[in-house]
């Protein structure tokens, strides 16, 4: 979430775009089929991942930050052009993502923003992806979220500890997903969609 | 002259400016009494750096780019900033810099320099530096304007191979800008100033 080589984290104070290293590096990854992840890369950097790879890249886990504002979070225009390229969003069940105020979410606050991308970019380009973090506490937060830095953590730690949402806790619990958006009124085949098949649609493509 | 961990080196497509580890660096560098050099560094991260360092920094070698039209030189409003904050440019005979429109620059080209940066930013802000490549090759041009690139030179080669201004061809010609400085009009103080004292000045209170 810092910058690096090829470009700037979705913490960083400022967001320049891939590098001229980045764009390689990017190339270089389409040639040998490395999905491109723009889930904890900044703006603008997104933006030229995706005017810059010749295959769709994903947000393997994120969410739309006009519905939840959140600096892991992706603006709309972003979510909408990589949608255009064929790629695909996690839905992503992390509580800090999935509900402002506090870390208090449940089933139906993931269930509505896979409702919101659904609708944004269409059934093809929304996954689910859990980004749990069962047995990690505060020591893994803070040496993820400080990086390189001396300063401590970049991101306000009051989020922990983290609860997963109510019907969400853990693993086992994903049927209750399937369950939910077969009661919010999804297709079967829309379901599977969601939960599967559109991330490995993407990954035959760029694998490939 | 690419990007790095930092920030923007002046040959990059884009510059974010100073990163946050590189604001971190910087203040490190600051504390250490290690002199902060913005020659190879791209115009927004160069403002940054000129913002966010406690300490004056330096552009050891570069011209001013509203003269002459190369990456490596810097806007007025830069040289003016750095001046501001009590650094030092040391105004450089490597002839791209110097000259447009090909490699023939002379003694003249280079007093001219000095004298447009001394009018721009005061006597106690210019000095001077050579960025002499005698003995180095295409070879190494294309080493260090290539960087991790595996497309090759960032920059138009065609400037190779250098040939040093006519009367500073080589180190022993330095009396050669002394001479031309005094014939110039300056006076023998200013003289010592551009040509050590004002660098020197710097490197004390930075050092220390």
């Amino acid at each position: 979430m810092e910058g690096n080589l090829a470009g700037s984290g979705c913490l960083e104070r400022v967001d320049g775009g891939l590098t001229d290293y980045g764009i390689e590096m990017m190339q270089e990854m389409n040639r040998l089929g490395i999905l491109v992840d723009l889930s904890h890369v900044g703006y603008q950097t997104s933006r030229d991942a995706v005017q810059f790879s010749s295959k769709p890249v994903a947000v393997t886990h994120g969410n739309s930050l006009s519905r939840v504002n959140h600096k892991r979070n992706k603006p709309d225009d972003l979510l909408k052009a990589i949608a255009d390229k064929g790629g695909v969003i996690g839905a992503t069940i992390f509580p800090p993502f999935l509900k402002e105020g506090g870390v208090k979410a449940d089933l139906s606050d993931f269930v509505a923003m896979i409702d919101y991308m659904v609708n944004l970019i269409g059934i093809d380009h929304v996954g689910v992806e859990t980004d749990f973090t069962e047995g990690y506490g505060r020591e893994f937060f803070v040496k993820i979220l400080t990086g390189n830095s001396k300063r401590g953590p970049k991101m306000d730690m009051s989020f922990l500890p983290v609860a997963n949402p109510k019907g969400l806790e853990s693993a086992r619990d994903f049927p209750n997903v399937t369950a939910a958006l077969l009661e919010h009124g999804y297709a079967e085949r829309d379901v599977r969609k969601i939960t599967g098949e559109n991330f490995l649609a993407l990954f035959r493509e760029v694998w490939q």
